[in-house]
């Protein structure tokens, strides 16, 4: 697992986390980070060193030579910065060299990274390029499953973004890693429309009509168990899909994050290995606080294991 | 209440609420219909007509002649948004006439209506047009609240419609309606904002910064007890708010109706008087088979009683 931004709660539920998994056996749990980071946490946890020494010595690092300055919990900067992005790029570089089963991702900020790296676009886009895959974003709260079809885009510009293809393309990344990654012989996908009542037969909106409809009845052409599209408000209640298809970003997450109380898990599909974050941010205002739930960090972590396994 | 487009399963869900509520005392229960339409349903349901001779002789009667086709379950035609629109406009002369001091309408389907009066765009359109009154759509899983700034427009026109006056209105409306109807003296409102995660400092979208900041300040320069914009995915995650304000009708309604679990009720806010129903529609399509779910509907009488009481 990488570090986040040591600035954020990253190093603090990442060693929450490997404090509380510590059991587990047949796995090997690594951290990408300068040891010292973890160590300074500890402390300021009150956890005695001796405690976590087993954490301290699985930790990889970052370079031979030792940190001068520690980051400032809260105090995002430049050096901050660096270490993030180093941690993810030692990461990948031990995954593409089979080192690795998965990866899971503590959180970074791309404002602070992209003070160092231009164009930086996070964690996902990054691991798009370097694998050259097509990937998806999807979030989940246990069984319940959403993938986003438009990310990170406002609002406006939601409607302008969803096309055939991408509906298409996002729906089989998922079926092929519900199959490959979770163990699920024939998946069943619910697609959601885009319109409150799908626009009501035309009254406002037309595509869900024009759009989705035709992409769901492609796909069930191609022999695969997807259905809709689903009034929005009501496709969650009924029928349980293993993933449901959701055509903007909080139209799936308002509800998975409701779901999960603090335990979402990222999990990106399309790569050819697991990756998992946990599905918050850096939180730089409380990361002085030591208060942080790592939770959804410990989930991630068992999440990539778990589907590990299953592979 | 109203029997709603009788073709749906309006008659069956108040005959089952009616059945249900008959141990109540002190109130008066009033289904506007034709009597015959009830008892048919009764027959359907295999309902004992004795049983429901007390809930026959409350019913106000639509005419001094009876009925001679009865509607049919599954098929709206003229007659039924003749009844449909009839029992509507009874309830309203009543309320108007201060014979009643709450009014439930069971559902109706705009298309159907629009058959015999061009450009009827729903209860509370006519009710607002009525009572020349700003109004406003919440709602609620018991105490859980959501208040409608964008109603039934399709997704890709919500930013268009959002303005600060809206928004304010909206807000304004809610706390009035908290204060006069609900008793609760210092509503606490949530503003939800439009973009995720509030547009990440602008990288997409402006309209939380723009608009809903400043309609939230202007709001709080007031006194009142206002907060936001929040953002979407974890707005109904930690403090309660006695209402939420969303933008838009998923933004609020995915999570109301998987709260409700089949018992969510729609309150007009701004009318001189309480009107509830339930918010599900006609269900044409299963009308015929007599197996709705009436406790949206039964939820929707209770909530228009104990909003009266508390008047």
């Amino acid at each position: 697992m990488t570090i986040g931004d040591p600035a954020g709660i990253g190093p603090e539920v990442v060693l929450k986390s490997l404090v509380e998994l510590s059991f587990l056996r047949n796995v090997s749990l690594h951290c990408y980070t300068y040891p010292e980071i973890l160590l300074d946490c500890s402390k300021s946890l009150g956890i005695n060193s001796k405690k976590i020494s087993h954490i301290l010595t699985s930790c990889i690092n970052l370079s031979s030579k030792s940190l001068k300055d520690l980051p400032k919990p809260g105090k995002p900067d430049k050096q901050s910065a660096l270490i993030a992005l180093d941690s993810f790029r030692f990461v990948i570089r031990d995954i593409k060299g089979k080192k690795l089963d998965a990866i899971v991702t503590a959180p970074i900020n791309k404002k602070n990274i992209s003070l160092i790296r231009n164009g930086f676009n996070g964690h996902t886009g990054y691991l798009s390029k370097s694998f050259r895959s097509e990937t998806a974003m999807m979030l989940t709260a246990n069984d319940f499953r959403v993938v986003l079809v438009t990310e990170h885009i406002a609002l406006s510009e939601v409607a302008r973004y969803i096309t055939k293809d991408t509906i298409i393309n996002k729906t089989l990344i998922t079926i092929n890693s519900l199959k490959r990654q979770f163990g699920i012989p024939n998946p069943r996908i619910g697609v959601l429309g885009l319109n409150p009542h799908l626009g009501d037969d035309g009254l406002y909106g037309d595509e869900d009509k024009r759009i989705i409809q035709p992409a769901v009845a492609a796909l069930q052409k191609r022999g695969y168990n997807v259905r809709g599209p689903l009034p929005p408000d009501t496709a969650f209640l009924r029928t349980r899909f293993d993933a449901y298809i959701v055509q903007y970003h909080d139209q799936g997450l308002i509800l998975q994050k409701y779901i999960a109380d603090g335990c979402g898990v990222n999990i990106t599909l399309g790569l050819p290995f697991i990756r998992t974050s946990p599905d918050h941010g850096t939180a730089f205002d409380i990361a002085h606080r030591f208060c942080a739930d790592h939770r959804a960090m410990s989930q991630a972590i068992k999440t990539a294991i778990q589907l590990s396994r299953l592979k």
